[in-house]
């Protein structure tokens, strides 16, 4: 390990809180949404570091945004590391940010420090990891992974009726210097920096935490169908009330699958009600259930018992169920896992191994290459929400592991 | 009973049409909001109508109109007849107009046989009965009945921020001719015929309906409030979940409330979820209650086990409830309703007792003078619709009905 600092520690702070302007609300927090003009504005800001530092900026098919530093094998799998820089639409300033900005800053201080590494080095945004303007999230992942069919990702609506294609395009239109590269590509091993969004690592008082994998994860969309009626005169034993349905059945939900066990998560996140008037029966009801686990058979058994519950509760209405994403659990890279913990041993951070209760593209790109994750502590274990919080110096730390086990992959000789 | 017919049904049905004109809408409805210059010109077409049978245009500070036929005795209270000429932005040619040109030409029809009624009877249009452009409504008849001050009617705003004060103020200079009285006087009795915006007459195939009352109603604006986190960290057992809390507390409503007796009408319409995105744990839930019942007791002790109920299912997050609307149920005179039950016999039409589950200006007269309401069949029960549909025979025979009571409340000799 060289004696000079892996990263600039200032720099990646004072670059990530320049980031949380582009989108920033009262309350402190973020809205910087999938191919929002904040996400516009943040590629911008981010490519603009990148060619200071002779990073060469490319895109694809998926909106996902690559920053390349050239190595000395230019036809070897590059490696890759990276996060998000969409935001939920109460989010904070951590979340995806972080990981992106360390993922630039471990490979902005390797080329100033003059090292060219063994192979090429792409630091990368994904697109829409989040899923809040556009469901389901990750995206820009499951294109490049070949998980997701890009023309049906390009079909997807926001709740104004835009599609992903059309934001896409005129994300790309903005940046008309950036060439793109074709969609998918060999890659000799991913990294991802995050925060935990939880609140083991801070419970513990430790920095660094060495992700064993992500809890698997089951959404879907619910669909109560019901009879429009006037609040004042229709009887109501001849009401088809989709809310009053969608009621029980939540209900039942959250008594029953929420306490499956002690890792069980269950959540009616979003709810849309039609036509949603106070003197009006309502007629349709559509809500999201976010089902996790670590472990897969149990995942599988809610969702099943899920619809029975669901179908049970609906009578006089009519229910559907449509499965979105089914992530199940998986186990990251071993020997990705064993750097990690190696640098963080060496570089004097406690360090411990840890479940990733929340999806992340790393998910996506351990189909296709070895993948591994960093986690950092956030305050009171919050995440998407305005007040998320992570300390400085636990995200030089998280940045600087990352750019050790980084060296350690694609050697740079001359320092 | 005369032999003479006691209106003239096709001029009836012709003016009728006639006023639908003014605020007609491509797809057949009529939008012509409370003082609007829709509203106005229907003013001024109304008025020509019943000077040329020699009635005496007025208005007062409210904006109601006033079309008097003089009686004998013009110190005695007078009969008042009418509806209102203002309509939903999508609303039908019938709901209000037809009460109004009903009891036009009852008292038209009256005048024109020369017949002198005891005492005064006076056509009247109420202002703002719908509520659509200024909130609540009802302004003219409550102003009218002294349950409204009418400093607080002309300080609403519509949506462009105009006051009722300043619309009201333009609606009186166009008529420079037509006085203003006191605002409230003494009436002998009030009478209002209107479409039924129900479906029982047309499933009865019945053509008058004898308005028992008017059904009581609540509504309450219900706050829950949580805590926001991230459905794939937060430990179940660790969260305030108002989304959760919400549909245990509807579920238990509806399944109590909503099962009180044949009579009650329960419905949450509207519901607002903070930050509805299906990966966050909901932080704040907001939902409507209109809550109607004919029987007041009934409607007090459910208001009070609403708030039980949310309570109860509230823990671990909080629940506030904040009335909004009160108007309980009333009674109708019961000689007028035997008066128009005698008059539909008389004249052949079925009748039927009928609880109107709308509400309508002549709740609020009911607390100054004996009142009732006569209603006839709409198609399919719609109202407050652009295809809101009353058959000219329904009309004619509501009119000649109304006509008929009118006569008998205000003897003209002569005829």
């Amino acid at each position: 390990m060289s004696s000079q600092p892996l990263i600039n520690a200032d720099r990646l702070w004072t670059r990530l809180m320049s980031l949380a302007e582009i989108g920033a609300t009262p309350a402190g927090g973020v809205n910087r949404q999938a191919l929002s003009d904040g996400e516009i504005a943040a590629w911008g800001r981010v490519i603009g570091w990148a060619r200071e530092a002779g990073l060469t900026p490319s895109t694809d098919a998926a909106a996902n945004l690559f920053l390349t530093l050239a190595g000395r094998d230019r036809a070897a799998p590059p490696l890759l590391l990276g996060s998000h820089l969409d935001s939920q639409p109460t989010g904070g300033k951590f979340d995806g940010a972080a990981g992106v900005m360390a993922a630039l800053e471990a490979v902005v201080s390797l080329a100033e420090q003059g090292g060219t590494p063994a192979r090429d080095v792409i630091v990368v945004a994904w697109m829409n990891e989040e899923g809040s303007r556009f469901a389901p999230g990750m995206m820009g992942s499951e294109a490049f992974s070949g998980e997701r069919d890009i023309e049906a990702i390009r079909a997807a609506r926001d709740a104004d009726g835009i599609t992903v294609g059309e934001a896409l395009d005129r994300l790309h239109q903005a940046f008309p210097d950036v060439p793109q590269r074709p969609l998918g590509f060999a890659a000799s091993a991913y990294l991802e920096l995050h925060i935990e969004q939880g609140p083991l690592l801070e419970a513990a008082d430790c920095t660094i935490g060495v992700v064993t994998g992500i809890q698997g994860k089951k959404t879907f969309q619910m669909v109560v169908e019901g009879t429009e009626g006037h609040a004042g005169t229709l009887a109501q034993q001849q009401r088809r009330d989709a809310l009053a349905a969608f009621t029980r059945m939540a209900s039942a939900l959250h008594a029953e699958i929420g306490a499956i066990d002690a890792d069980i998560k269950f959540t009616i996140g979003r709810v849309t009600i039609v036509p949603n008037a106070p003197s009006v029966v309502p007629s349709r009801v559509s809500f999201s259930i976010d089902l996790r686990h670590p472990d897969n058979a149990v995942l599988d058994a809610a969702s099943a018992r899920i619809m029975v519950l669901c179908q049970q509760n609906a009578p006089p209405c009519t229910v559907t169920m449509t499965p979105l994403v089914d992530a199940p659990s998986n186990v990251f890279d071993a020997d990705l896992r064993s750097g990690i913990a190696e640098a963080a041993r060496e570089q004097g951070y406690s360090a411990m191994a840890i479940l990733s209760a929340a999806g992340h593209d790393a998910r996506h790109l351990a189909k296709i290459c070895p993948a591994a994750m960093i986690f950092i502590p956030c305050r009171g274990g919050a995440s998407h929400v305005e007040h998320e919080w992570a300390e400085p110096d636990h995200v030089a730390a998280g940045a600087s592991v990352l750019a050790q086990v980084l060296r350690g992959l694609v050697p740079a000789p001359a320092i």
